[in-house]
């Protein structure tokens, strides 16, 4: 798989991808992710990437110039699966969706900042739409860094044991059961004795209710799905 | 505003916040955020902060030792308002949220990895838990900034003009209209002959009608609430 992140600050995305299983990824060469910085596709001296929006009002809009010469440049080496806007206003990511985007080569992802980008390049350029929750960040950056790791995070070989992705929340749509380690008591806390029994059936039945009991109490909308 | 943030792996979150509108807010003196390594509240020299699980699984748990030991630790040098943990089957994070946590003096964010936290942790430390969406992530360093971002943009100061943060999206229950910039003719893709036309209050009401519009189509829920 191969991530092309167009932005005006790639320095915010550094250190995410110098570290964990993005960066163990990268160097296995599971997927590949490169930083375009869009400043490099303006004509101006001052390397202008934002402008005033028509009809007045607060906040700047980025233009459409240097993102069509960016993304065109990059449609002129390979294919792209889907051109990817990070926007409060998309659709919203969800397990299926990373399941879905993970299985895909090539993806661009247009990081939105200042107030977003001019319409035209949404009408014009984008093939999908998403955003990661219903709140305001200061820019698609750590959006784009939220849906790059949720996805490389399902390549196999990502993580050490495959088990462990399956069994994580959404999978099954219900909620993960509580989990616990050593030691087993502590300050007076202790562990669900069923944990310790060594009964592999009777904690595997434990898990399940507790795993139902949670997502019933906490999100019942997920059980409806 | 103070947030400390506990995690394993601080080195993701260094370049978010030495960039972009947290590391000016930062710079500002409107808030303060410091990183904690919880491998420096170990006790053995292998600096261990997780264990396999009870009752057997993949997947490492997080330790309920060094999280107390660095919770306790900060909450004798001063009072926290919140003591939040990262995890996929918390309360979904929505604008109101952070609205109201950016009105707040001192949070700590306790960042899950791995498999996630031992569930006393939760249950005797924890006292706020925060999803920021139905994906699951490689850890709550992420989920950690998302908050931080959606928090710290709202503190009076940081956003050069305040009228910007409250025409974003969500915080009228409306989706932000379509916002144009220069040139007005791209390529043939013109700007609506509305925002070019100086009636300020004929383009306010057609900012209106498209800011509902767009809701109604992409997201009738938030009509709802």
């Amino acid at each position: 798989m191969r991530i092309d992140i167009i932005t005006v600050v790639p320095d915010i995305l550094k250190s995410p991808f110098e570290a964990s299983i993005m960066k163990r990824s990268i160097e296995k060469g599971l997927v590949e992710v490169h930083l375009h910085n869009l400043r490099d596709y303006t004509t101006d001296n001052y390397k202008t990437v934002d402008d005033y929006q028509f009809g007045g009002g607060a906040g700047m809009v980025m233009m459409i110039g240097p993102i069509d010469k960016c993304i065109t440049d990059l449609k002129s080496q390979r294919e792209y699966d889907e051109i990817i806007y990070m926007t409060p206003d998309g659709e919203t990511l969800n397990q299926s969706i990373t399941n879905q985007l993970s299985l895909q080569g090539n993806l661009i992802i247009l990081c939105g900042h200042y107030k977003g980008v001019d319409q035209r390049v949404r009408d014009h350029f984008i093939t999908r739409e998403i955003s990661i929750g219903d709140y305001v960040l200061s820019g698609g950056e750590l959006g784009a860094l939220i849906l790059c790791d949720a996805i490389i995070r399902l390549i196999p070989g990502v993580l050490g044991n495959e088990t462990s992705a399956l069994t994580d929340s959404f999978q099954d749509n219900l909620l993960a059961p509580p989990i616990y380690t050593r030691p087993a008591n502590y300050k007076g806390w202790t562990v669900p004795e069923v944990l310790t029994s060594g009964n592999f059936p009777k904690i595997e039945a434990w898990r399940e209710e507790k795993a139902y009991q949670r997502t019933k109490e906490l999100r019942p909308d997920l059980l409806d799905e």
